[in-house]
């Protein structure tokens, strides 16, 4: 399988005619600057504009055009890579401002024509992507100290308003008919799905009877009532807009705790190679099994030990283990998840010296004050949270030359259920060493859930005593006997029952419905308190894939297909 | 309109034939002990045992058997009668044991063949008013010193160890067949949505990997290992059964505060009326208009003042007005639910001596001590808590001689939308005096939503200010621009602008997509925290409607349509 990145699948698409939304192209996630299309990226010494100018004719699938700047996954991805690269690249810039290049609108939100001719797992996974870039612009707002500010010089409609809402403040122009709306209930039949509905009340604080209003009124509002309503935070005459913003993205950037004078870490293309049913990385290997519906991902340990010092790890750069493995891992995640729906089980193993990933965990936790340390840090716990939402069914084996120790242990922890075998394979392993894994400090919360519970915490909710239990063993490797003892496994087999068990598992959950599996896995894996993050991947998310399917919005004659024709949707108007 | 009890719908519709799924039967919720069906109600001084012991051929609709103790709505709706009843006439029960009336199969769940037959909006409903009552049953070991018990003696799958789940403890049998578990995802494709998931991890603490292995395994576990993680409390030898039980309910009934020696309420018939489409109870008129898609609802103010102390208040008994009220609302919303789909919108009034409701408001709270009092509260809260799920758009009308006061302005809060006249109607209401809205102690706290906030809490999450400010002019007549200024109310207009406004607002919400707005209301209403009830409603429900529509599931060739014709369900195998 030829990866196409996402701009090049679009032209080659677009020549090769129309697609049919059954068949969706397969997307590349990797792209750079040089060859956006939709975005500009300009900094200015602490300041960064990102400009959203959407390309019409754009699309990353043919049938349809990008108009007044809506967006479609090919968008959201130079925007995710940009949210990326201005962390990791540029850690002089503290504030971003994003704004657009048209001239009454700064975004229309997602294209609705691409709405209404994709797939429902096509909308599903696009929406859960562009929700987690959102919240990827808020981490690195609370966590990175680059402030996003959205500057909006237009309507912001839908996804438009909901992409400024990501930001830490929304700044709207006056200009007598820019407005910021929730179009989708009144004209389209299905919610603000990228976090607008949850992010309104629960960010913004917006009352829930206004919240009413406003998600029901398809026009929107202008400045005086969005500053009022808490919907903008200031809205500003277009004589005074340059200023302000600047003086408004000066301010964020003072208070920035990023370094000045550091030098940037390029994101240089990822080495990848796909051969067959086989995508590896340097340490991240994916082995396809189709008739198996499952996958078997790989994570390597590092060859050597970590570099010396902070000056060391920049030299490094993504050559850094914990960002190579990083990089490999999102980029993993998000092709599968995209272009391979049918593999419904992704089993992971991580191999190699367990002593040099607590050694790397060590030295992450050690040198978390230095800017790309924290970066590498918190880009960790961005792809293990995408994993945590991702509707697969994930399983962990750990064997003789596991690595799952330290951080390569929230791996493990993330997965569904645990399999380890109990001493060695007789018939092969001639002089292995059975099995350990290993929690370090990192495992008590250095990459929360996005419910804001650690992993550990996650398994051992309302079980103080386990919990305890368990991080008093931090730092010791626990053979199968003692993770078992201290539930840090689902089952532990000898080699004689280990294989036939695994085979019996893997077998049985491909047999299991996918819908049901997704329902229920998403339910098991946000145990305890709610945070908004998970409310909008569950609840919002629930309700939003709910609609999505139901005639009203995408039946022949729902409001999602209709939209552009004239015609308002034709309703069955039995609640449900 | 007749409205026919359930058992009596059963029977008369059994005889009429086949009924098809599209046009379900008016459903009643009225039913009393001696018509019961499906229960036994036991009581022996402080220990009630609720049997369920299902007539196979008393289902509420034809077309399937109640075989093994499974349910249907009409099953539920004695379950929740009995729950009720058990409060209120039984102030000397301390605690329940609810057990089977089967030799070795306690509860199999919701019937399949119903869940097969069913349209979407029927399963949809079943599961809320189930949840609901689930929940009551919680709420009366929390709240009301009756602690139930569930005396597995046989298998609980299912929904009926669901239903074991919302008890306080849960005892197996130990018969070596006996086994607690939940089948849907393996064997019908869909969750164990009536709380199953969630009370698993959630309420019991299961190690969410073994709630994994739990929910994927049909035939469950039994004694030991339910006991080791957590999915009962205790496994119990046939022969020390009894006594074991006995022990176990008189240990609870020991720490109960309810009162010895106190007489019940007897929950007599309502006094219902329908004429037309009007609905009239005692305190309590709906009014419907079918091509506006709406009902009026109106709740009176009692009246007379409250009476002298509790024990004038116990000998009113259903007649003291807060039960009267709640009674005839609970009816209501359960009736227009279940049997009028197409009325999205309810307006709510509250007409009446605001000054009279302030007083019984300020009795509930002076009396809370005593037991009568406390279940008319608790009911009260349990009502408002139907209509925060109830997916229908509310909208608070306060005009001229409103009574949104104290306890009946939850009710506006509860309210997606407040809209209050400013002043009076000029050419209607000579004399009349402009409306006053009055917040009372009772709206700090007294009845919480399911996600632990009060109604106020909720409207100013997030504005600590605002929500101070009102609660600082509690007691005092507010009128439209004091509701406004304090952001009590949505809108307030003089009558020249009033009616229209309303009317456009009336119409525009019935012309948009009911999907779309039971899954925005749904999302507003539970703003901030999450509680495992509201989790209940939010995610798992809304993940349940989504997979009970999915091809997986519902299709011809779907799990659930499958069931019973030994073969398993053809899936699509892509994950969305």
């Amino acid at each position: 399988m030829t990866v196409i990145a996402s701009t090049e699948t679009s032209q080659s698409k677009a020549d090769a005619g129309s697609v049919s939304p059954a068949t969706p192209p397969v997307v590349g996630f990797a792209t750079s600057p040089d060859r956006y299309r939709h975005c500009r990226l300009e900094v200015d010494g602490e300041v960064a504009t990102v400009t959203l100018l959407v390309d019409e004719h754009g699309g990353l699938v043919p049938g349809y055009e990008l108009k007044m700047n809506s967006y479609d996954l090919g968008v959201d991805i130079e925007l995710y890579d940009l949210v990326q690269r201005l962390r990791f690249e540029h850690p002089e810039v503290k504030a971003v401002v994003m704004t657009g290049g048209l001239d009454r609108m700064f975004c229309a939100g997602a294209n609705i024509r691409m709405l209404a001719q994709s797939t429902h797992a096509w909308k599903v996974n696009f929406c859960k992507f562009t929700n987690e870039t959102r919240n990827g612009i808020e981490d690195a707002t609370a966590n990175s100290g680059q402030t996003w500010i959205a500057a909006l010089n237009g309507t912001a409609a839908g996804g438009g308003y909901e992409l400024a809402l990501a930001c830490d403040q929304i700044i709207l122009v006056n200009d007598g008919s820019s407005a910021v709306s929730l179009p989708e209930v009144p004209l389209l039949g299905v919610l603000p799905g990228t976090g607008g509905l949850t992010r309104v009340v629960d960010k913004r604080h917006v009352r829930k009877d206004r919240a009413d209003l406003f998600a029901t009124k398809s026009e929107g509002y202008r400045g005086g009532t969005a500053v009022e309503w808490g919907l903008v935070d200031a809205t500003v005459s277009r004589n005074a807009w340059d200023e302000e913003i600047g003086r408004r993205a000066r301010q964020a950037a003072a208070s920035s705790k990023r370094p000045s004078g550091a030098e940037g870490v390029r994101l240089t293309p990822l080495d990848r190679k796909d051969e067959g049913d086989t995508i590896a990385y340097p340490y991240v290997t994916a082995k396809i099994d189709r008739s198996g519906h499952r996958v078997e991902i790989t994570v390597a340990a590092p060859g050597e030990a970590p570099p010396a010092d902070a000056e060391a790890v920049l030299a490094q750069g993504v050559d850094y283990w914990p960002l190579a493995v990083t990089r490999a891992l999102d980029d993993l995640i998000l092709h599968l998840r995209t272009n391979e729906t049918e593999l419904g089980i992704w089993v992971l193993r991580a191999v190699g010296d367990a002593e040099r990933v607590m050694a790397y965990d060590a030295q992450l936790r050690e040198l978390a004050g230095d800017w790309f340390v924290n970066e590498v840090r918190h880009y960790y716990k961005r792809t293990l949270k995408r994993l945590d939402v991702t509707s697969r069914s994930l399983i962990a084996v750990i064997e003789p030359g596991t690595a799952f120790a330290g951080l390569l242990l929230e791996l493990a922890l993330a997965c569904d259920r645990q399999y380890m075998l109990e001493g060695v394979y007789e018939d092969r392993d001639d002089g292995a060493v059975p099995a350990t894994i290993r929690l370090s400090e990192s495992t008590g919360g250095d990459f929360p859930m996005g419910n804001g519970l650690s992993r550990l915490e996650s398994r051992f909710w309302g079980n103080e005593d386990d919990l305890a239990a368990a991080l008093a063993r931090t730092g010791e490797p626990l053979d199968a006997a003692a993770a078992v003892e201290l539930g840090l496994v689902t089952l532990a087999l000898d080699d004689i029952d280990f294989e036939d068990e695994l085979r019996i598992v893997l077998e049985e959950r491909a047999s299991l419905s996918p819908d049901a599996l997704t329902g229920m896995e998403a339910n098991h894996r946000f145990v305890g308190p709610e945070s908004m993050e998970s409310k909008i991947f569950g609840r919002l998310t629930a309700w939003q894939n709910w609609i999505f399917i139901r005639p009203n919005a995408s039946g022949p004659d729902g409001a999602l297909r209709r939209y552009g024709t004239g015609r308002k949707g034709d309703y069955d108007l039995k609640r449900v």
